[in-house]
């Protein structure tokens, strides 16, 4: 039976996916997120539920589409204020020993030579437990912030980002040989200059990065890869590059038509099809019964911020829901684009329902657009199995709305139940995050991925 | 009696300042530099010892101007290989209660919208003991690396400096007003977004920086400022924005006049004389009795790489002194204008001594251009009390050639001498960084400091 991977979701602001819940005196990431303590509780809990990774999202800039201004967004803590992810890794990393801890990193603002020192040193500060979270920014006024023009095209966007990719390799997996370090008293030499490589790449978007790295090789050299999102184009650079992707698929069969389309993606690549590790993210509310899941359920809705889930929203969707009526069910005949395209988003999340935008707010206003189980821990770990056995899925990326309480909770309710039934690790796989997903003794990247194959110095 | 300021000096790399001490079965940053168990005992051991703060520099590209290449830097492990500084500040911050944290970043590389969030997380994570040690960066294969054209005048250099500072300061002290953050449950409002502003910067070097800032206030807003260098414009620089300046002043005579510099620099810039405090770089080697200290020093010397040294000085000085023969003496009447720089610096350190290359190798390798003090501890708190005395010094920056048993030994043997004369702390005076600086209460920038002053919104 496949053994589950399990990534705990999270972010370093006030409101993450789960508007409104800072009034709930249970949600402590309101103050939490920019403290020590809070990390590492966190991290501590899930090494105890034995989870791969703790992935951190991030975030540049504030959500200014919802009423044409970024207030309700202040308002409510949607992702704002926030902090820097990259430094609560090393505060956790000293409570833990084996909990992976992945960050987003965008390749828009941080030149490659750049994020290729952040990971290393974070790579041998976590004795090779890092991941990084690829992603291209889109949020307009934060380029502006970093003094950043960009117009580049849908293709152009991601010519850039595979090229951005193969500088990042070339420092990691080419600059160093990995016997470069000789310490050899007697020639008086630490590092053998024969052994470091300058990279010498010149391209269209990175024009010239010499090197060489200024970091010796790490346990994992190339941080574990993850990528999130899965449509056009970014299937193809998932397939090239992710070694573990996030989908936020709405329905099982969509869920299952999303991992088809990655695994081929990877073969495409000359991977093979189980080189990518797929996780659906899920809101998971659990509690010792399902009654009591649903009275907690209603609990937690008590606290939501409607308007904080359309600013998100909104944000995502680059198209301002403000106007539209909150009670009116949305018309299917309407030649309003926002409403036609709301429409559609929301019929993939359930075809059945009339949506109205009340509806949606209240839906996004618990873990946004990911699917919610809401249960005993017996309850979720069926539908856990199911988005497994019926979608194919490697592992899940968990949100709870409660945070950090409805971590702990899963960690204390179905984390027993997924062991008692085969499902989860009792026991770390090896000493690096690479090796906790792909078996121990993979601390590097496989030989077939791209990064270790491109032309060196 | 004023009392001192101390500051421990080291940098996440192999050699720092003391280029060769990795063969010393006692050094230990060789391999601590990409461990946390490194810097959670040097943090510990130096808050053991009451120090303000832990000084980290950083530098990014290697050092390629000694023999035209950067072979001998690379083999000599000089400042190379290096991990990124700044996350070992969060690493520390957990072990640690009131040691400040301080590290080097750069206005070259790093716009100041990111800048802002990277010293506000901080701030947040160690609650309010962080310091940013301003630089813009000189070499120039790594601006490459980074992308970046630098055609800048010495002038513009320092222009664009000055308005890097005006972003920062808005962003830190004016974006947030300090009840911004309400918590109003009645009416569904965390942040207050009358009380969050856009800063609407638009200059020559930064064009358009809007923010809002993404962090709510910490517990100094503004780290620390730290400024290293002092001469001529640099000088003005620090006048107008450092809050504590590292001087590596050659002798008492020339220390005395940099201090008068940078007290009148202050002054001119519309702030006290002492609202700068000012830290003179030493290299200390101290042994229970003088003898026992000479003989350390012979040790250390043993273990020495002269053309490491080299290596790090032909960088600095952007001037290849690979081909003057290494035991003749350096003419004074000689035209070449690598002889004639080098005698002129080497002068200035000790105009009684008769310079060769290999004398200037020699002193070099321990503790670099730093004044060398050797001896006991009442020897050594002699000539620290003297830095303090007859040049008007504030404090101290320390380099211990073998890191970190040499700063443990000055922790152990000199700390408790200067506690008896009275000349430092028993207990540190409040809970931030600019407390430990500045006397209890002083959390924030003074209300005379140009960071306070900017227009506002």
């Amino acid at each position: 039976m496949k053994k589950m991977h399990l990534n705990g979701f999270s972010q370093a602001c006030v409101g993450h996916h789960s508007e409104g819940q800072w009034k709930n005196p249970q949600y402590r990431l309101d103050s939490g997120y920019r403290t020590m303590d809070y990390w590492v509780e966190l991290a501590r809990t899930l090494e105890r539920g034995f989870f791969d990774s703790l992935f951190l999202a991030d975030v540049h800039g504030t959500y200014n589409v919802y009423q044409g201004s970024n207030r309700a967004a202040i308002q409510h803590g949607v992702q704002f204020p926030a902090v820097d992810p990259t430094f609560l890794i090393p505060a956790m990393a000293g409570a833990t020993r084996h909990l992976g801890l992945a960050c987003t990193y965008s390749t828009t603002y941080f030149p490659p030579y750049h994020t290729a020192k952040v990971f290393s040193t974070l790579d041998h500060l976590t004795n090779g437990r890092v991941a990084w979270n690829i992603v291209a920014s889109y949020l307009k006024d934060a380029m502006a912030d970093f003094g950043i023009q960009d117009n580049l095209s849908h293709d152009e966007r991601y010519e850039r980002a595979d090229e951005y990719m193969d500088v990042v390799y070339k420092l990691w997996e080419q600059s160093w040989d990995e016997d470069a370090v000789v310490r050899d008293i007697g020639r008086d030499m630490f590092t053998d200059p024969d052994r470091v490589h300058t990279i010498h790449h010149k391209g269209r978007w990175f024009e010239s990065v010499t090197g060489p790295h200024m970091c010796e090789p790490s346990s994992q050299r190339t941080p574990v890869l993850f990528q999130a999102g899965a449509s056009g184009r970014g299937v193809a650079f998932a397939g090239r590059h992710a070694e573990c992707v996030f989908t936020v698929s709405p329905t099982l069969a969509a869920g299952a038509k999303d991992v088809k389309k990655l695994r081929a993606a990877a073969v495409e690549a000359g991977r093979d099809p189980d080189d990518i590790k797929i996780n659906q993210g899920l809101c998971i509310i659990v509690a010792p019964t399902d009654e009591l899941a649903k009275l907690e359920e209603q609990k937690l809705r008590s606290y939501a911020s409607p308007d904080g889930a359309l600013a998100l929203f909104s944000g995502w969707l680059g198209m301002d829901v403000s106007a539209i009526p909150r009670g009116e069910k949305l018309d299917e005949s309407s030649t309003d684009v926002a409403i036609h395209s709301l429409r559609g988003f929301m019929q993939r999340i359930d075809p059945t329902r009339d949506w109205t935008l009340g509806a949606i707010a209240d839906y996004m206003a618990l873990g946004s657009i990911f699917p919610k189980v809401v249960g005993s821990p017996s309850t979720v770990a069926d539908e856990m199995e199911r988005w497994m056995d019926e979608a194919g899925m490697d592992g899940f990326n968990i949100h709870a709305p409660t945070q950090l309480s409805g971590l702990t909770d899963f960690v204390d309710l179905v984390v027993p139940e997924l062991q008692k039934r085969g499902r989860l690790r009792t026991a770390y796989e090896g000493t690096t995050l690479r090796e906790s997903f792909f078996g121990a003794g993979h601390k590097r990247l496989s030989a077939r991925h791209p990064g270790r194959g491109v032309i060196g110095h």
